[in-house]
């Protein structure tokens, strides 16, 4: 069964973590990018090329060639953003940077600061240079703007700079290998947008020109990682495992799903199931976090997992929730929300700080205490790509088909939605992901005859389920309790998942783990930092014998439990653990999530040699 | 720390399953055990011990020649009744039982029906007949009847049996090997309650008689099991592992720890760890049961626990509280009453219908459909062990020091207690062991400056406590969360442990459970039934995807979820699953503990490739 995400603009958070987050997001975030692009050059490009373009002076291009892509993702996060809350300053921002943008693209649509000032001569002769990459963060902010603000003049300059690379990349009878995947995508989002098949085709044209040796020589040399590094070793529906870059592979791996579900044709599906296995079951950290190398921002092979070294970029994270929703949205099955669930709340979160100002690039899971989140980087993507996805989190918690409505993350919320023919009127109140009480109220239009689904998370042992105060019979199908009758009128559902704080190990064949555990309560991972662990550093165990202490200390604020690990035998002091996500917002220092385990101080039997699995 | 039992008189049940289980043992189970007493010539065989002993025409001895045993054990039970509800009429019955035990009593202090009445010259001739068993019932009953009703005809009788036995068996020289342990236990107790170290020097000298080749032929080659039968095989305190009769070893583990504790005397103590990880980790079952064979009601070796062929007598679960009870006493470590806790709620509770009025002597952990609870059986030890048994259970619910007071056991009851020189009122409210939420409301005397140790059961990877609403600085100690402070006047405790249905598996050496799964839900294990689940019968197995829904059904009665396991991907109809306990109250049928897997119907993945640990 495919399920279609219902956007965020029907979903109003109310409270609640993502709530908290969405809020940083408007106060510090989103204006803190947005001067950021005014202070770096960035907007001063586009009004140079724009002089440049019209025979005026002008200034040099100035930062990285790929700059443009933060402007790009930035609109789009002030487009999701205006879509949320009307705002007058925020709309006007959105208006300059849309009219800078359009004066610079050239006569013939072609839109790259870099080359349209620095280097004229050289358009489309460089598959590294990101002029498609850049083009494809344009086209997802011009359909947000489109939305937002009804502006056609958002998706004129998309279609015409779509066109241009049509005309130039393929009509012409050459060949072009994307250098970093992102355009794919983007021109399924494109079609979907404007409804023209044209930009579909070209996404699938795109996609077909990898895998087949048209990258040799372009892209393959980049930093000497070959063909691998930028998935263009062999075709689409051939992959078998997950290589190199990693954002670059969720960006083509998403597309590539789009691509399936525009279609309809099945012939990558296979393929994503297998890339999927690859990465979730043999490549990917507890955290949610991919991409275990520093030196090519990407993958290393198959658990090869090390932690202090970990890349884990932000970007790559936010990566994998697209995915992950475009799987979910090939199938229906909750699990991909669970993978989904798990980089949110753990390597996406970590990106930003609590206060919203400062960024992680890089989400180790092991620090000695020199790594630090920074107010922006020369090479800024994940702010931007933060400042993009936060204000989009709201269309993660629903998917729906004409039989019914999924709920696939659990937030305060309320949201009207149309299902089947029907509309529904939904509200969510829990705590989670610090409490699994969820209360939704559902009240639907006369005779709304539909499937309610509620996922029950992966670290979700056990449940209870009652409507109106009444247990069900409970059915499951895909990792969801489904409820099927008719809505009409108000209806009360609560669903009680019992969470516990809690021991995983890792796949005993990461070694970097062996013999270690880590601490996971609900969704999120847990870490030790060492401002409450002074002397436990470099090497923070666990008592052999461990238990749970849930604590609310106020921090991080929200709800949030910290962890007090105890020995249950002994008086021992144990770690003071808290939310990865909320790591290095006090005093610096060292931080671990992987922890040893200390020999029993003394041998103490809890009953029957048995354990207990999850 | 040693810690002394708070006696169950102190404490009054208000709700919850022990509650209950003690108004069924008072609505039914005790009355049918006396009228069974009446009806089974049990009680005649004192009135004619009696006539006889007067000259008068009397009938002969019927029954099994311990059935004395029997009247003592219903008559302690009557006794702990009449302690926490006074009742005329079973008090009526107490004197007269007592009257007819006393009638019978020989004038050189002898008391045996069996042998007044059919072998009067045989007395203290054959070491396996039970004399000294039978006594040490005696004394445990009259030690109740005293503190019951103050009659001091009671622990006269019991004190000239003691002197009888003491005097024939040891001060003439001879050796005297117990055949069934239980003497030893028994005369511990009553040297606490008169006061008289007499009694304790004879149980020492009693359990310093084993182990030494003087039960050779006497007992030894009873039903050819040899001298590891009933634990004559080596001295106490060279013991290394269990052997034999579960009944025997654990009624004997239990003299050697209160020897150990009333002496003070350290030698058994290292035994008994011995024998504790031995049994606890070796040899007992997942509902706590112990005794793998029919053949010799006993122990088979380490590790062999077959689950249809599983004996796992009521009387044996039993004494393994009475054992745990013992360790933790000696050692205050909250990991005994971990097992404790397990054999109670699941082995013990087993052994008595929901109704009070059938019982199992035997709790395998598999049935092919024929084994069902009896009325009574000709050697009816388990039932009366239950009778004597739950009245008692309250005294498993604290315990105390001097430095502060341990909740070993969660149910709603109040309980008015001195420690430590303070007089504390304590009460808690909760829905144990359906629910780990436990308000603890507690009043201390001015100054009562104590501890509150509130155990956290090895089942509960987590916890959150507050006083008063305020979350405290947790420190743990023995496995219990101690909270040290001056509770005079009123607080409220609130203890939260997460409670979630799980999946256990067996020590993988057990070879019976290979490949299987039990599921547990706090401290209660779950069971499959027939009449739940015809047709999954005779393997009854899981989805490899399982998750479990908690469902109010109103079986079995008092707040009990039952459990359907439900495979998360499929729609496929899984198993319903009650409170082992609770088995065989319903249509006839198989049962089983341990489950098979089933394979997968589809792939799916639930993130990372790791697993939750216990």
């Amino acid at each position: 069964m495919r399920a279609c995400a219902i956007p965020f603009t029907a979903v109003r958070f109310t409270g609640g973590l993502l709530h908290e987050r969405l809020q940083v997001h408007c106060a510090a975030l989103l204006p803190a990018a947005i001067r950021k692009c005014d202070e770096t050059g960035r907007i001063d490009n586009f009004r140079n090329a724009a002089r440049k373009l019209r025979g005026q002076a002008h200034g040099p291009h100035v930062g990285i060639y790929f700059n443009d892509s933060d402007v790009y993702k930035v609109l789009e996060g002030i487009a999701y953003t205006l879509q949320q809350e009307p705002d007058a300053a925020l709309r006007a921002r959105a208006d300059e940077w849309l009219t800078l943008i359009a004066d610079a693209q050239e006569s013939d649509g072609y839109l790259d600061t870099f080359f349209t000032l620095a280097r004229p001569a050289d358009k489309w002769t460089d598959m590294e240079k990101h002029e498609d990459y850049c083009a494809g963060h344009f086209f997802e902010a011009a359909i947000a703007l489109d939305q937002a603000t009804g502006d056609r003049r958002a998706l004129d300059v998309a279609s015409r700079l779509a066109d241009h690379m049509a005309h130039t990349l393929r009509d012409s009878g050459r060949h072009w290998v994307v250098g970093h995947q992102e355009p794919e995508l983007a021109l399924v989002k494109l079609h979907r947008a404007t409804g023209d098949r044209r930009f579909l085709d070209f996404a699938a044209w795109l996609v077909e020109q990898r895998g087949h040796g048209h990258g040799r020589g372009g892209i393959w040399d980049k930093a000497g990682w070959g063909p691998s590094y930028c998935q263009d070793d062999r075709p689409a529906r051939e992959l078998e495992r997950v290589t190199g870059h990693a954002v670059r592979a969720m960006y083509y791996y998403t597309g590539l799903a789009d691509l399936s579900s525009a279609t309809g044709d099945p012939a990558y599906v296979p393929a994503l199931h297998r890339l999927w296995e690859n990465v979730v079951g043999r490549n990917m950290y507890v955290t949610g976090g991919i991409g275990s190398s520093r030196a090519n921002e990407g993958f290393l092979g198959d658990f090869v997992l090390p932690n202090a070294e970990a890349y884990c970029e932000t970007c790559a994270g936010i990566g994998l929730v697209y995915w992950a929703q475009r799987m979910h949205g090939l199938t229906g099955d909750a699990a991909y929300i669970d993978t989904l669930e798990r980089a949110l709340y753990n390597n996406v979160l970590a990106g930003l700080s609590l206060d919203g100002t400062r960024f992680f690039y890089v989400n180790p899971l092991e620090s000695a205490g020199a790594h630090h989140r920074q107010e922006w980087f020369e090479c800024s993507c994940c702010p931007t790509s933060l400042a993009r996805f936060l204000p989009s989190v709201g269309g993660y918690l629903y998917s729906a088909d004409d039989e019914g409505l999924s709920v696939n993350l659990y937030a305060s919320s309320k949201a009207e939605l149309a299902v089947g023919g029907h509309t529904l009127r939904i509200s969510q109140d829990t705590a989670y992901p610090w409490s699994g009480s969820v209360q939704v109220r559902i009240e639907g239009s006369p005779g709304s005859v539909l499937e309610l689904r509620l996922r029950i998370p992966g670290w979700a042992d056990s449940f209870a389920l009652a409507v109106d105060g009444k247990p069900v019979e409970p059915r499951m199908s895909n990792g969801y309790v489904v409820l099927l009758r008719d809505w009409a009128g108000a209806s009360e559902v609560r669903l009680e998942m019992p969470m516990s704080t809690r021991l995983v190990t890792a796949d005993p064949r990461v070694a970097a783990d062996a013999g270690m555990v880590a601490v996971q309560r609900g969704p999120v991972v847990y870490c030790a930092e060492e401002t409450d662990n002074p002397g436990a550093f470099p090497s923070p165990a666990l008592p052999a014998d461990p238990v749970f202490v849930e604590r609310h200390t106020g921090f991080p604020a929200g709800g949030a439990p910290s962890i007090e690990v105890l020995s249950r035998g002994t008086n021992a002091r144990g770690l003071t653990l808290v939310p990865y996500f909320a790591w290095d917002n006090r005093a610096p220092g060292a931080m671990a999530v992987w922890l040893g385990r200390r020999a029993a101080p003394t041998a103490r039997l809890y009953a029957y040699g048995g354990r207990t699995i999850g």
